[in-house]
């Protein structure tokens, strides 16, 4: 039965290929009917699809939002004196965000980016360190709830100047988690910090304190990386927090040979952790099959966009699926639905999002394009999208609607 | 003096950033006129380009006319059944062009995808072998005629089934050049033919006789990849061929040692022989910026584009900039130009055209897009852009006009 206040959507395609008319209820889906054939659209309160393929609303599981110049001036990227370091990048950083627009402009603009490529829901990494205190968490909380409506924000704590070596930080990571941040980050307990244990100890100390997630930024490649990575694992399952705990990055598991890779799979699994990777383009990342074979969850984000970091970035989360699959080598189309179920429905499980999907009871949050299929989707990357939030159009081929 | 017949283009963004009006007679550039500030268009027969940003049109150095499904179809990737096999891949490509649409169909769904994205110049490889003949050669050759007036194609002979295992083929390729082919191609000489000396005979012999250049898929890796492009170099100097000949794909490149890398861009630079990579994304390519700064010509192209080798591709020369960046860590201005070269400038340098850039007597040939400047455009790689052939705008926002 169809309520006055119902929204039909008429011929989408779904994922499978087989075409649906969709009933959104309240921002959720109330029916979804098969149908043989598309149909001419009678009722003018219908929003006829036209056998557009649809799919859930994409997942941004990795990106920075109080640090991007996106919409700004553009400013030209400086490397570090002598090979990389993150200190001497963070000053610099520092010295860039000095003289760009407003922190909440900027965020807006990334928002607005994101959402208009069809990512409904994002997880945001916001630096806390000696130096900028909570100002950057602050400002980025008021944006989370100006864009409510919009966009489902998660917010990590993200000490970006390490823990041990900052100080002070423990002690703001512990504000900022009072403040409304729904997990604390990390940053390379090893190479950054040098104290893995030390590193470890305040973060999941704090995260059990406050009943918050973990997401943690780490680099360090090969044996090293994978020892932090054991690490994580090991605390995630003594304090039952399976399903609440990711990596970011891993690049170690990019590097390690077969068998270790393996093992490792098997004990990410084991702990419920997840990788997060944005298929970096000159950097071994994590396998994103292999692991996925090995029953990890492995989500995407787009990371910095145009920021002191790199100049790339374009917040959509469907060219960085054609990204992970190029990478990756993935040519079947069984591969290439893989790619897009890390931007996702893997993206939809690390994040813990709640009615996620093309399903019955599941929130109306979907992207309707011009594709014949998921596989299609992922190697044409078409720019021509409208995206729905709770069933209504909020956003079109890339631009604000409204 | 701007005759009648002149257009005038008021307002264009030069690559440098400065702004400057364009009048284009007889289909080049006949004057290009500084200008402080975006001046009010008065003419009503000038375009006003508005201050977006002009760059000479995109050059596609190497693509598969003959063999895509684009437009055509869904084929689903199948691997080979065990490990990769050229010769399995060559008739599992068989089957599947018995079953799609008609060739130049095909090929001219690939041509319009490339020029609507703002390529007007290609190098196309085309397959002769001893199962399809001259087939492929006689209908691309149709398809160019009848698109002299849009873009300028060069065709390579192409010995997809190897040349001293596929018998006939020299013959066949000496009859492709005749009838019109520019370059005569190769293919892995040791690992497909097994003889290395042999197989360049061939290719040097017929380039040679016919005045032809030579374009050499090039796949196999570490020191044998560089012992084949060293011997390819040394006949193209004693043929005093410098500046004809390219290496294409030269996976050897991208895994030898610093040192060798090193001697290998030199000996290039001095033989005149350029390198094709179209930045693969889960296999080692040839560094594009060592090489570079060695003097050696590296150009791009799309390769292939959804067909029996891969389902990616998009005909875009401005993602593939962006992707050869990404890959290749390219972060700062000059590297994100120099990824802008490698798909324009040097791309000219590599098929020798004629009148090629933004310049007082060079073809009219360009595109225009909404972009501060070309860093900005290799990371935003912006969709909506209008292509000039001749100075007549022929495609807009990824679509053919008129």
């Amino acid at each position: 039965m169809t309520a006055p206040s119902d929204t039909r959507f008429a011929n989408a395609r779904l994922p499978d290929g087989s075409l649906a008319d969709l009933t959104v209820s309240d921002g959720r889906f109330s029916a979804i009917t098969p149908v043989k054939e598309a149909s001419a659209v009678i009722d003018a309160a219908t929003i006829d699809l036209a056998g557009e393929l649809v799919v859930p609303a994409f997942v941004e599981g990795h990106i920075h939002l109080d640090t991007s110049f996106y919409g700004d001036a553009w400013r030209p990227h400086i490397p570090c004196t002598d090979g990389f370091d993150v200190r001497e990048r963070v000053a610099f950083q520092a010295r860039s965000l000095a003289a760009a627009a407003p922190m909440a402009e900027r965020a807006k603009n990334q928002l607005e980016l994101c959402v208009g490529h069809g990512s409904l829901a994002m997880r945001s990494h916001v630096m806390v360190d000696g130096s900028v205190g909570l100002k950057h968490i602050e400002t980025i909380l008021a944006v989370r709830e100006k864009y409510r409506a919009l966009i489902d924000i998660q917010l990590v704590a993200f000490p970006q100047s390490g823990i041990l070596s900052s100080p002070g930080t423990p002690e703001l990571l512990d504000e900022a988690l009072k403040l409304g941040c729904d997990l604390i980050g990390g940053l390379d307990p090893a190479s950054f910090d040098r104290d893995v244990k030390g590193h470890l100890d305040v973060v999941f100390g704090l995260a059990h304190k406050h009943g918050a997630g973990v997401d943690i930024h780490l680099h360090d490649g090969g044996l090293l990386g994978l020892f932090e990575v054991e690490e994580i694992a090991a605390r995630t399952k003594a304090l039952g927090m399976q399903g609440h705990v990711a990596v970011s990055h891993a690049y170690g598991l990019g590097d390690i040979a077969a068998d270790a890779l393996e093992k490792a799979g098997e004990m990410l699994a084991d702990a419920g952790v997840a990788i997060m990777t944005n298929a970096p383009g000159n950097h071994a990342f994590p396998p994103v099959a292999a692991l996925r074979r090995a029953g990890v969850t492995v989500f995407s984000g787009s990371d910095n966009i145009r920021d002191s970091w790199w100049p790339y970035g374009d917040g959509d989360m469907l060219n960085r699926a054609n990204m992970i699959g190029y990478r990756s080598g993935f040519y079947e189309d069984h591969e290439l639905e893989a790619a897009f179920d890390v931007v996702t429905d893997a993206g939809a499980r690390a994040l813990g999002l709640e009615g996620y999907g093309i399903a019955v009871g599941a929130k109306a949050d979907f992207v309707a394009m011009r594709a014949e299929h998921v596989p299609e989707a992922v190697v044409a990357v078409p720019k021509a999208r409208t995206v729905y939030r709770a069933g209504r159009a909020v956003a079109r081929d890339g631009s604000m609607l409204g």
